[in-house]
């Protein structure tokens, strides 16, 4: 289960759009971890022809008339409150097996341009920042502030805001997490936005007026890359077979900085929230078991996921299904990422705002009322993709 | 993994339709197999309520406005080579666990009455009939009279013949090999046709032109019970996420006669045929791998199917789900027996006639053009139930 | 994976010993168990040819000259704190299809005549007991006259007492659990004790001048029975071959009372402690990994342990192995309790007395300072048995 | 499951031994597979302190004292068909991930040392050799002068032939293979030999009286790795338990040479006699079931075993374990192979001469009649370790 190994080709051929072309900013929150870090260097490494772009939907023949933008046109740079440089995680990712070896080597020139734009994140929990006493209002606009500055300087055609950061613990107040403060800040800067992670992030009381106002598209949340993504695809086929299940168990092993962040019971908390909603969705109610998340350090950025279905049959006969997943969480997310930040900075273009809940299929607990099972899922993203087209913006179907 | 030990409820109300509701006749080739006497006993046992329909999509809403036959309404009776008597093989399977304990007793008379209308099979392999000699068409003839003298006997609204024999070799020649024959039959007799089993059937090229003039529905073929219910839910899983399968490898252990059966490398080939295309079809090209089917007797009726699917994800990372799937095949099949022989009895009432693509959920390989997507054959399926309304028909739907 | 379903032989011949031979009690704490029925059940279904002792170690040819007592020899009576008659237990067990179908009603007598030695149990957790305020004292002097008047109305040439209730909290002070109140009242009726569960029993500090001079054999605790057996071959496997094992972890779900009881996190907390106790002896010291006990109601009396092993073999190469265990708790402790009996009671008979630190074969959590690997616990268990035989004492191999 | 990722640290003190001390020669039939390069890399590299010996039973505390030759003094040469240098045959296999990244470049100059002394092997299939046709005599004269060449130009102490070749096809009549030409060769150099493939090496009739003569130590056959590691402690388990072994099915799934050249039915064949011996003698008789090896190019050098295992608990309970390994062959092969090059070569020194059937602990089918579970072959080893010392010498336990 090591990256592949296949010697990198040198390209050939420039890949840097012309000055004239149109760039797009992607501002990341967690700009520093592994899904960030893959994404980075996997855009770069896509971009150039390095690799082929398995896992990404949106490089598929259906989205290739949508107009969406190229993946050299886009620039990154989001907020994190680590300060290890990108191309040293990116290291560190090669060595675990994540990304190719060679290939922190490969596309250092883009690490290290992503790496100059990113900007401390906070507040940090229990407050150990530095510097002066900030309100929220403070950080929201320190926050949206940096955005802006970031998407001036490189004159981006426009800039989404995609939360990829570690998973907050569940808010035990009212008061606004650190999710939300950024999401705050997408919206003052205008931005579209994308939670990637099960935290608050727009899903505040606090905010529902601001999103419903600002103007531009948003989606989420707790995007769909393992078990969960198993599970859209398995409930359904249990339901459309009318096999009644009795129970669902299941257990995930995995180390990295998810795995700690998940050994918090209230983090663990959110993230199994995800899980079991899209069960009750495609059964039509939520069966007996329990899903754990053991943070397993020897396991490194490396996950496994074994499920237990147990049904029942024609006349009560008890059966059996169990799946064992094993991948790389950041290998599985970081395409999707770029997906959704191509999708949202198209759909803002074309001024398509709201909730996208069309895009349920990259997600756990999609915003909006659409349907739980992948495949319908799948058909819903493909009737967006159609919609983002030129023409069938000419053509009034533009919200 | 044993069946129900639930106590079995003494249904309150008499079940028989009143002797003035039309009666349905339900043929069956290979008729004391382990799949026709669970659909037998189930039957009875679902229409009197001692069991809820478990794994019966009929019984699901959507199509409760189809007009399809009642359970009750069905009469049982078929062919065989064999001479075990239903209630003794419907001993046999609680025994094993497929039926609750229990069952056999409580449906006695209906698994009696199903025996008394068994008519022997042929020709046997190797050609070990006794009594006159017979040529193809002579076979054909016998056949469709023990069709139409159970059909008139019973004064039966429509009979459909379902073939739920053990798997043939795949014919060396261009001889009919015993299924084609009974299909043949079905057809002379005006019935409809349904060939669960990956045996030939009516798919031999001297029946093509039977088939087209025959004024009869028929589907197939292949159930897709287990392993490949499985695949068509997993292989448009990877390729809707752009997810690049490497490898996808099998093994099937499997007792009772169908492992046996299946131990003939023709019969597994034939079985293999039908798997194999179900992944090509959803990926878009069939992968790396293998699929075993090994004769395990100590497994009695049971099942064990083992995947392992290699894929690669971004920038080639690479990636293992593993698949184990633990049920019991008649009590898989049974109930979408029962499901086919009541769509098929009703389209025929609706004068829908010819290959029935619409019903590619319930097959492997199906007839037609239909999605190779479980999530889209079932979406076809609601779009059949709907067809078969009256109204519908009233419409114009029909055919 | 349903009880053997074959029909049972009639037994041509009583198997009731001739009045002169003496006879032996075997005393269960929890006679109303899973585990104690099947102990009862399945005994008196060996000593009648019914079954073979599949499962049984006593029976294997290294025991056949230790004059261990004859199965048909053995008496059973116990305490418990439930009502639920034997029989009626025994034909639940039938249902969940842990006791074979019509074992029941062929071992309807011995089932009836052990529950007619059953005395009523205490103290209820939370002291719901009826009757007389009862000091510890008082308990452990009633639970004794129960003991000492089964032995004396059989006319018995010895009974064991063997602990197979439901796993106890930890208790959180000094205060005697139930199960060291039963303890302690073999120990003053003169009894071998076994302590097949986690429970404290022996193992409590008030008990141990007590268990010194009681002058009889006791072993335990925590019957060797699935996941952990399982660990105690491969934590040696990894040891022998100098594989570091990274991390363990492991998972079990499981219905029946057992589940219910583990879903309390102090009676899981003792069962994981002998789990981890095995892996730690075997490897040197304790890997990373949780294991988890998931009540699963749906899996009645069958148990699923999915364990997870991660470890490095040469040049840091990451390797894993998964076990996936389906076996029926109930029916792996009964053989086990049927030896341990007769094991301790036979010691018994030959003066061997104080800690049976050679039974480790069969405990996750041994007496004395046997080995942890289950090869060489066998080696010991073999020495054991000689040691058991007539001549051997005869020749001063006795302590 | 990649390589270990952890940056090399640099050795501070070389470990070359003196001039004075003894070396040794360690010579690879099939140098430039991947087995040998792992060993010549792998021996370099814990030699120099890079990693820790994981995997080499011989570097455990137990075989400290047994004068086994250090692994500095090791000197590698051997005869192989192919041509691609082990520097560049390593950097494919870190590639795979079987090596870690950084360590081929680590090791460079030992891989070139071990290169240099590579010869041309033959004869190959299909007779395709270049030169003058050559009989069975003058191969073996050849390899047995490339191998006394190498011992006196590095004036070693002593050499030891190794055969980690491909597994050939079972031969089809009397001819000795080139495995036996090779084996042939070693007793003609007066070399130990080690035959840790299937192929037939020293067991051919025609060698059986040379064999006996040569008075060198001797040991195989056929590594015992990964499935049939597990199964020399499962078989085991279940016999100790008395639980009744109904079937034991396997598949594994592998890539490689090592896919390419089992997927010839006669070289599986030979490759599964092996894992059903080890069934046979630990359960003591053969259970049902097939074992599975498919070529998965996919997999590259790792490979996946599923085992499922039916086994009858107590009164004809049904349980199944199924285990999963996935692991790279070459990393479990490599530092055994070491192991035992140590140990001939030290047995040879001490005049420990003939078949060594101390050493099943190796082997899938050891020469000898030693015992077939894991735990009790494991106590052989350190028996014949400590025979090995200097003082068990003195006393008189050499043969």
């Amino acid at each position: 289960m090591s990256a592949e190994p296949s010697s990198l080709p040198t390209p050939t051929t420039p890949t840097t759009p012309s000055s004239s072309a149109p760039r797009y900013g992607v501002w990341l929150i967690g700009a520093r971890g592994s899904v960030a870090t893959t994404a980075v260097a996997g855009c770069a490494a896509v971009a150039a022809g390095l690799h082929p772009p398995a896992g990404m939907v949106t490089e598929t023949p259906d989205f290739a008339a949508s107009g969406l933008p190229p993946l050299a046109s886009l620039v990154f740079g989001g907020h994190d409150t680590l300060d290890c440089p990108l191309p040293k995680r990116a290291e560190h990712l090669a060595e675990g097996g994540v990304l190719p070896h060679g290939l922190p080597a490969a596309v250092h020139a883009e690490l290290v341009a992503a790496d100059r734009e990113i900007r401390p994140g906070g507040p940090t929990p229990g407050g150990t920042d530095t510097g002066p006493a900030r309100t929220d209002d403070d950080w929201i606009d320190v926050f949206a502030a940096d955005i802006r500055d970031f998407t001036d300087r490189h004159q981006l055609a426009g800039t989404v805001v995609v939360n990829v950061a570690s998973t907050e613990p569940v808010p035990a107040d009212g008061a606004l997490p650190p999710s939300s403060l950024y999401a705050a800040a997408a919206l003052r800067a205008g931005c579209g936005y994308v939670n990637f992670t099960p935290s608050t992030g727009l899903h505040h009381p606090a905010l529902a007026g601001l999103a419903a106002s600002a103007g531009v598209p948003y989606a989420g949340r707790d995007g769909k890359t393992g078990q969960t993504l198993l599970r859209s695809v398995l409930g359904p086929m249990f339901q459309q077979r009318a096999l009644a299940v009795r129970a669902w168990s299941g257990t995930n092993l995995l180390g990295g900085g998810d795995g700690a962040a998940l050994a918090d019971p209230a983090a663990a908390a959110a993230k199994n929230a995800g899980k079991e909603r899209v069960l009750a969705d495609t059964l039509g109610a939520a069966p007996e078991g329990e899903v754990h998340i053991d943070d397993v350090p020897a396991m490194g950025d490396w996950k496994t996921a074994w499920d237990h279905i147990a049904f029942d049959g024609f006349l009560g006969s008890r059966m059996i299904l169990q799946t064992i997943w094993q991948g790389c969480d950041s290998a599985l997310a970081a395409p999707l990422v770029l997906d959704l930040a191509r999708l949202l900075l198209r759909a803002g273009q074309q001024g398509v705002t709201g909730p996208l809940g069309e895009l349920g299929f990259y997600f756990k607990d999609p915003v909006g009322d659409g349907p739980a099972s992948l495949g319908e899922q799948y058909t819903e993203l493909k009737r967006f993709a159609a919609r983002l087209r030129d023409d069938a913006a000419d053509s009034g179907a533009r919200r």
